[in-house]
C-alpha cells in the first residue's frame, strides 16, 4: 500500500488498445497498471493504486458499452478526458515467420469477426479464438510455432517482438473506439496535463445521464433546455431497461464545460423533467482520430 | 434452387439464442436456416433461400448491433416483428459428468466474461475461450470428457442432449436481447402470423433511421414533430460517425403504426429537417419477456 500509485489502470494485458489509449492520453512514460477487468480498472482509482482509469465507453460498429455506463453511475469516478482510437488489426507473428507459412490465426472472436474477408482470401488458414488480442500476439511470438500468427493492434507486436506480415486486415476501416479517463470526482487538482489533448483545450464537453419518466414529450422538453440555449448534443442514446417500464434511462453529452452559464442553465432547467440526473464528468474533446 | 425456402434464416448454430427468438417468432417447428454471419443471415432472404431473418439488434449491457442497422440500411428487406429474450446462461456437461469433475469451461468469450462470479467462486475451474456457445455445448456432449462443460442457453443442453449442472451463471440478471424480424421490403403478404405476439398486436412500433445537419436544436425539432402529436418515442440512439463530421445519424423508435395519422405526420414534419429519412419498419411490439 506503500507504493507509489500507477498513473493509470486499464483492462487487458500490455499491448491492448486501452493501453494504447492510456499512452494517448498521459504520455508515453505513464505507468500503468493491467487489470483483468473493467470494473477492477474502476475499483483500481477507488484504492488508490491508480490516479486514473482509462476505459473504453463506445464503439463505432459495436456500439455504446453500458456496463461501463454502469460504473460510472456509481459516482465515486467522474470523467476528465476522452480518446478516441482507430481500431486496426495487423497480422502478427514470431521473427523468421513468413505469411506463406501461417495455417492457424489466434484472436479474440470479435477481432476475427472483424476480419472475415482475410479468411476468405486464405482459405487454407484456421481462424482460432483465444481471449485476447494482446494475449494472442504474446503467445505465437513466445511459442514461435511457424504456422501460427496473430491478429492484433500494430502495438502489440512491438510490445512483444513480433513482425507484421499484413497490416489492416479489418473488413470495416470505420471502426473507432472512444475512450474515457476517469478520476476520483471532485479530485480538480487530479486532471492530467497531457488530457486536454482537444485542439489546444478550446473544444470541451459535458457528459449527463438523465432517467425522465416515460411521457410523450419529456424527451423533447429536456432537449428544448439545451436548444433554446443553443447548446449542440453531441450524443444522445436511450438506455434500454427492462423491469422499470415506467422510465427511461438516457445518456447525453452536450457542447461545452459545466461551468459555462448556457450549459449550468441548461442542466438546471433539466432537472424538473427528470427522475434524476447525474453530470459524469465535463472535459476537453478528443481531437479526430489519426486515420 | 428449387428447394422450398426455409421459414428464417438466423447467425449461429443449433441451440444459438437467436435459433431461440426464431422459434419464438415463428413458432417451434419453423423450418430454419443456420448461417455463419449477420450478413449471410440477411442475404439467405435476398436470395429467397429464407422468408425472413432474425436478426440481434440491442442487448441491455452490451448496446445497439449497429452493423446490423447497417444491413437494414440497404433497404431491401424491413422489420415486420420483434423478439425480447432474457439471455441466460446455463453449465451444461454430457450425461454423467457431475459438477465436482468439471476442470474446464468452454464457451464465447462474451459468455465467459458475464459469469465472472461462477470463475471466482470456482478458482478450480478454468475458462476456455471458443466461437460460440452452442458449438462449445456440442463440442463437450459429443467428447464427453469428465472434466469439460460448456456455458449456453438451456435450450442447447436440450438440442445437444446435454445435461445442465447449473443454472443462471450470469452475474447480472438484466441481460436482455431485443431480436428483429426481417422480411423482404413492401412484400406484405409475407408477415408471419405468429409475429403479432404484441399483447394481441395492439400495441405497434415504428422504426427510423434519420440523418441530421450538426445544428443546434436539430433533433429538438425533429423529436418536437413527434411530441407536439403526442407520439411516444420508445428509443433514440446518435450512431457516432467519423468522416462525417458535420452530419449526425439517429435511431428512433416512436409507438404507433406508420398507417396512424399522427405518425404519418409527424413522419412527414421531420423530413424538411432531415438530409435523409428512413423508415425501416412499422411492426407489433415485444410481450414483456420471461423472467
Amino acid at each position: 500500500m506503500s507504493a507509489e500509485p500507477a498513473d493509470a489502470a486499464y483492462q487487458g494485458t500490455r499491448g491492448a488498445f486501452s493501453e494504447e489509449a492510456a499512452r494517448t492520453l498521459l504520455g508515453g512514460g505513464a505507468k500503468l497498471l493491467a487489470c483483468a477487468t473493467f470494473a477492477a480498472a474502476f475499483e483500481a482509482v477507488n484504492d488508490r493504486r491508480a490516479r486514473f482509469a482509462v476505459l473504453p465507453i463506445e464503439n463505432t460498429l459495436a456500439g455504446s458499452i453500458h456496463t461501463n455506463y454502469d460504473l460510472l453511475a456509481s459516482g465515486t469516478l467522474e470523467i476528465v478526458g476522452e480518446a478516441v482510437l482507430r481500431i486496426s488489426h495487423a497480422l502478427i507473428a514470431a521473427p523468421g515467420v513468413q505469411m506463406e507459412d501461417v495455417r492457424r490465426v489466434l484472436s479474440h472472436p470479435v477481432a476475427l469477426a472483424q476480419c472475415e474477408g482475410f479468411f476468405r482470401r486464405n482459405p487454407h488458414i484456421t481462424a482460432v479464438p483465444v481471449y485476447d488480442t494482446a494475449g494472442a500476439a504474446e503467445q505465437v511470438v513466445d511459442d514461435g510455432v511457424p504456422g501460427a500468427a496473430a491478429i492484433a493492434s500494430a502495438n502489440a507486436a512491438e510490445v512483444y517482438g513480433g513482425v507484421i506480415l499484413e497490416r489492416e486486415l479489418e473488413d470495416h476501416t470505420q471502426n473507432f473506439t472512444r475512450f474515457l479517463l476517469l478520476g476520483p470526482a471532485g479530485d480538480k487538482q487530479t486532471a492530467p496535463r497531457n488530457a486536454g489533448v482537444g485542439g489546444g483545450g478550446s473544444s470541451h464537453k459535458t457528459s449527463l445521464m438523465v432517467r425522465l419518466a416515460n411521457r410523450p414529450g419529456a424527451l423533447h422538453s429536456c432537449l428544448g433546455a439545451f436548444a433554446s440555449r443553443q447548446v449542440d448534443l453531441v450524443k444522445i442514446e436511450s438506455r434500454p431497461l427492462h423491469g422499470a417500464p415506467f422510465e427511461y434511462l438516457f445518456y447525453l453529452d452536450v457542447a461545452g464545460r459545466i461551468e459555462d452559464a448556457v450549459v449550468a442553465d441548461g442542466v438546471a432547467a433539466v432537472a424538473p423533467y427528470a427522475l434524476s440526473l447525474r453530470v459524469l464528468g465535463s472535459y476537453p474533446c478528443a481531437p479526430a482520430p489519426r486515420e
